[in-house]
């Protein structure tokens, strides 16, 4: 059967587009955060709206099920496709179509690398502010899927703020244009409501995402303090102070040494917490919130300051925050990453608990994390290879989700539900509302053939569900 | 059957919160905008989620249809309900439940007034952001189903962006909590598809609405210009030099002596255009940046400036901008108000195309409106007891839209679809966008008894709509 959507695929796209080799395709059955892995039976590379919108209508015709992939940087298993599926790689559409300056917005193909289309506006003065730590491999239409977020969005908003408009395809191979230059559209919000459905409503063609003035200036303090609690109250007197810094990226000691074994770029390794914040705008007006940051620093015990003009020692400080994943690689081999939030007030509390965590099981917790959202990000080091090992890494995983729950917080911040994190949704959504959830999704996606098996953990085809709760 | 009703649903509410006389409840028939009339059949006043609840059920058993009502004060027909249908009004839901400073949220009622929750919170430092201009009476509840905006909502967005969380109740009598303190939020979004669906997806119950702080310093200018081009390029290269204000509310001289002759608020009546300015922040930041708006202003040859630094002075530049509507009441008896959004960059062509609809039907068009965000309210005056004139107005409606949307633009930015601007939807939407918006209402609203025959322009009951589409 998939030999015969083969055939036809190669008609529509030429057989250079179509992969059915094993080891050619084997990299195309997982993402980044290795939570499956199933060998797809074929991996296209279309190049036009109207080839996704035929290979759509084709893989119904073959009752193939398929999966939409961008760079497969994904964290929670939203890219890994269904066994013997086919995999949609948007890889090829990665035209910027339309930059349009004056309404500060460009129209781009999926497969546009996220910092790639900040490089491309650099020079007139522009950027596109979403910054996911994975920004300088992975696909704008892949932060479309998940809602990515990234250090810049605790002011600049996530990537659902920077996404005007859409053209999508729905599975029965309609195309559909969603939103446009103008903020505001009438009428039932599909715009908001595909971002972050991480693939399993549409397929998304043609992308209209906001740009942003670069700022004129910026200024990043990196601040050291004695314990963990000091920096998240810092964090809070931040905010409550009515400041709203570009990032605020918090370490703790464990990935602050790690970091500066790896890099070194400056980063004291005897602070118990170290919080990199970034304040910007218009030239002349950032020394007076740069010293009112400090004196809260200082009131809540800051031990180490240190703050860069110039855009050298910026990179240099992010430098450290930006390779913090590599350099946990020096601790143990592998991680595991999670991606809970939680109110920002309930940060010191959430971590000593994850610390406790750390401490019953006998494995190292490190944490670095977007600090103004509430946003952690809890890795967990092991090695896989050291029989249970594995067992106690998904023991602690499942507790440290249990705390932030309780703390008030939610399942992910950025990196979506996908296959990982389904099995948790029930502490968080009751079952009738993954129920309503699920309806929706079975309006677009009627015979579950677009990325099955994915984020809401309900069982059943779409006829039978509507059949056992209308 | 009403009267079946009215005797259940009395003894859940009590007598005295069911209203059946025609005299009290016919002002509960229409809205602010005067799109239509139906006399209900009852109007209801629960305190709580479960009698709403009950009271949903209830609807359903005696099939009755239903819309939910804040104060009225929607421009679209929203609240509008079904000739003998039953009004549910939330205004005595009307409590703040819980104030959380640090987490800067607030779970209120949908019944609270808008200015009202700003007033209850302004002693400790906070405000709700978004402003409509009829704050002073509008229900968030209200704001919540209309995505509502204001001035300021140019910098710190529309209603969409406060709101963290819902308690709603669908129209099979369950009730969801969706959202919550934590920003991000996993699965299908369900809360900001329930905001601006015009009270068609469900009843919300509880808001849990964001707050604000009040920024330590204000600055608000008031430019004149020779005409509506030189205001509309000033804007434009305000937004271009990467400054974004807090408000950049535009009026034409049709308006601006309208306004100056009833408040005498200083506005200057020789000016083409006025654009009133607000820019907000921390303490001794400001200057800077109200030096680059006037220089840019004086590059676009601005004929008249004047900066209020000062609460009073800043409530009297506001009078004008606040009273526009009141003031054109001196003109003519009514006035027909659009809502259009267009790009930025077109506000000018647009704005002249608007002058010439307004010369070729002998007919009064002002325009005030908020340039920042190229939402345009032209507010079309005249006499409906002229014969003749209600015909000329529809006709120059219909050509401002249909100048709109060529220029790029859409229905309407803050006011919703309603009953209003039902019929140019298909400006906007293919048929299959718009069957594709239908069908998702179907999952929640299947019978469509809850606000039926509003926004979207499609005939026939779910099933039928189901059968013929899939």
């Amino acid at each position: 059967m998939i030999e015969d959507f083969v055939k036809k695929a190669a008609r529509l796209l030429g057989h250079d587009r179509i992969h059915v080799d094993k080891s050619d395709i084997w990299p195309f059955g997982r993402d980044a955060s290795g939570s499956g892995h199933n060998l797809p039976g074929c991996v296209v590379f279309p190049d036009t709206t109207d080839q996704v919108a035929a290979l759509v209508r084709l893989a119904s015709q073959y009752d193939l099920p398929y999966v939409t992939r961008g760079s497969g940087t994904c964290l929670s298993g939203g890219p890994v496709p269904a066994a013997n599926g086919l995999v949609i790689s948007t890889a090829r559409m990665d035209r910027v179509l339309e930059l349009d300056f004056d309404n500060a917005c460009a129209w781009i193909e999926p497969g546009v690398i996220n910092l790639d289309l900040s490089d491309s506006v650099d020079a007139e003065g522009w950027f596109y502010a979403p910054d996911p730590s994975s920004q300088q491999s992975c696909t704008i239409g892949g932060n479309v899927s998940e809602n990515s977020g990234g250090p810049h969005c605790l002011s600049y908003g996530v990537t659902s703020q920077h996404i005007l408009g859409l053209e999508v395809v729905f599975p029965d191979g309609s195309v559909h244009l969603i939103g446009g230059k103008s903020e505001s559209q009438p009428g039932i919000d599909l715009r908001g409501f595909i971002v972050g459905s991480e693939g399993t409503i549409g397929i998304v063609t043609r992308i209209l995402v906001r740009l942003t003035r670069k700022p004129e200036q910026i200024q990043t303090l990196l601040l050291g303090f004695p314990s963990v609690r000091d920096g998240a109250q810092t964090v809070s007197d931040i905010i409550a102070a009515g400041i709203l810094p570009a990032a605020m990226e918090m370490m703790d000691q464990g990935i602050t040494r790690a970091v500066e074994e790896f890099v070194h770029c400056g980063y004291p390794v005897d602070a118990g917490a170290v919080l990199l914040i970034e304040i910007d705008g218009i030239a002349g007006t950032l020394d007076g919130t740069a010293g009112r940051i400090l004196k809260i620093a200082r009131d809540n015990r800051a031990s180490h300051e240190k703050i860069a003009v110039n855009a050298d020692d910026q990179a240099l400080l992010w430098k450290g925050r930006k390779n913090a994943f590599g350099a946990v690689a020096r601790i143990k081999p592998h991680y595991y990453l999670h991606d809970c939030v939680i109110p920002r007030t309930k940060l010191a509390d959430v971590l000593d608990e994850i610390a406790a965590i750390s401490a019953q099981h006998d494995i190292t917790i490190v944490n670095v994390f977007h600090a103004g959202d509430g946003n952690l990000h809890p890795l967990i080091l092991f090695d896989r290879n050291q029989p249970g090992e594995q067992e106690k890494v998904e023991q602690a995983g499942e507790e440290i989700i249990e705390v932030c729950v309780a703390a008030g917080g939610t399942l992910s911040g950025e990196h979506g539900i996908g296959l990982e994190k389904m099995r948790y949704m029930p502490l968080v959504f009751t079952r009738k509302t993954l129920h309503t959830m699920q309806r929706i999704k079975c309006v677009f996606n009627p015979d579950q053939r677009l990325n099955p098996g994915k984020v809401l953990p309900v069982r059943g085809g779409c006829a039978e569900f509507r059949q056992k709760l209308s």
